[in-house]
């Protein structure tokens, strides 16, 4: 049974934090204790490990560091939950590549193996990273990823025009909005796109899909409709067909 | 002589407008009167057209649509000046590659052919789209294009969080600032990005470089040194050497 726990970012602060740290302690339970984790879309891997252990992102349980381990591919074959940190999503995308993981990670997690992921890590599930928000500062071979559910993710949703701090102002950007990205890939590509706000968590558990915590809500977009809000009360099982 | 007006995007609102149009006939000149337009990264090529023209961002010159010319390669090849509009760069890179318009536009700028970009036209004249802020909505053949300047330009440069309105309130986003994006580029790679504000034109002529008209800044930034701000009164030329 499909097995997935999927943040939208931005999980830092209060009360997101407890949110994310409650729903990770409800989805791996007391029969896991040892996580991997994967932090290849960050450059400083062991920095980024300690990051989540000073925030308590790690839940309480034990993280090991994909990179310290001899066999990253023996590493992933053995883990009892795999934990995938945000950062740049190339760059992750493309080093799991180019160490050959891929195909035994969705393998593993198709076998019910529990996948948390944050951000980048919640991006390589889907069927392409094409729904994105970073900068492609490297090419992976290819933009297929995981595809574990038939439909795409957009995380750190965030609706309307950005503003920036300029001589003391806050000013509105003129360059397009997450909303104008979003429909630029229905104008190329059909996939439904659930664009997750920061601070929220999706869980998918077989068949059944939920956001949950007070802190999670999530806009989905379909091409050629309007887009619809959902929250925790609402199922989002239908995606998963 | 290689001759480059390159549009940091974000140009309609005046005094920018005034600005890019001011620049665009000292560029062009009174030789140029057909201008050819590719509007390939945005999906509705008539509108993008008819926009352009009533901002006045055509600066009197007569743009011609490249998609109403029976042969694309042709119109690039018979261009008295060519002007490559904004939009989405994966887009644009992945219709010039597909309709192999790459090479021909890059032989005849190197020839002198006047080119005008703005914010995805002017990212495909660097070695690669890896600075870009765009969605990877399509995936082209390739990362590398034009390569007509050796550094790397991001437009719609905006420094610091952004904002987002949620509830009345503008908050602060919780993701990557585009320094912390540009950051990621130098981890990977080496080639120094001029980062343009939104409003800001940089002219090439040959083996000089500036920016030009009084809304125009950009910050340089080089892999392990602190980023340094120029404006018009600068030269530029060391960055094509």
């Amino acid at each position: 049974m499909l097995r997935l726990l999927l943040g939208g970012g931005g999980h830092a602060p209060e009360p997101r934090r407890t949110v994310f740290i409650e729903a990770t302690k409800a989805f791996l339970g007391k029969i896991v204790d040892q996580v991997l984790f994967i932090p290849y879309a960050l450059e400083n891997y062991d920095r980024y490990l300690e990051i989540i252990r000073e925030l308590g992102l790690d839940a309480g349980y034990h993280l090991e560091g994909i990179h310290l381990s001899e066999n990253p591919l023996d590493a992933v074959t053995e883990a009892q939950a795999i934990y995938v940190g945000g950062g740049n999503t190339f760059r992750l995308l493309h080093t799991l590549q180019e160490k050959q993981l891929m195909s035994t990670i969705k393998a593993r997690t198709q076998d019910g193996l529990p996948y948390i992921g944050v951000s980048a890590g919640t991006n390589i599930v889907c069927p392409t990273i094409a729904t994105t928000n970073d900068m492609p500062i490297v090419w992976p071979q290819d933009l297929r990823a995981l595809d574990l559910v038939p439909f795409q993710i957009n995380p750190h949703f965030v609706s309307g025009t950005a503003h920036y701090m300029v001589d003391g102002i806050l000013v509105p950007y003129a360059g397009e909005t997450r909303e104008d990205r979003l429909k630029e890939y229905h104008e190329m590509n059909d996939r439904p796109i659930l664009a997750m706000s920061e601070g929220s968590v999706l869980c998918v558990e077989g068949k059944t899909a939920s956001l949950v915590g007070d802190t999670s809500w999530a806009r989905l977009f379909r091409k050629r409709q309007d887009p619809q809000d959902y929250t925790p009360r609402d199922s989002l099982d239908f995606l998963l067909s």
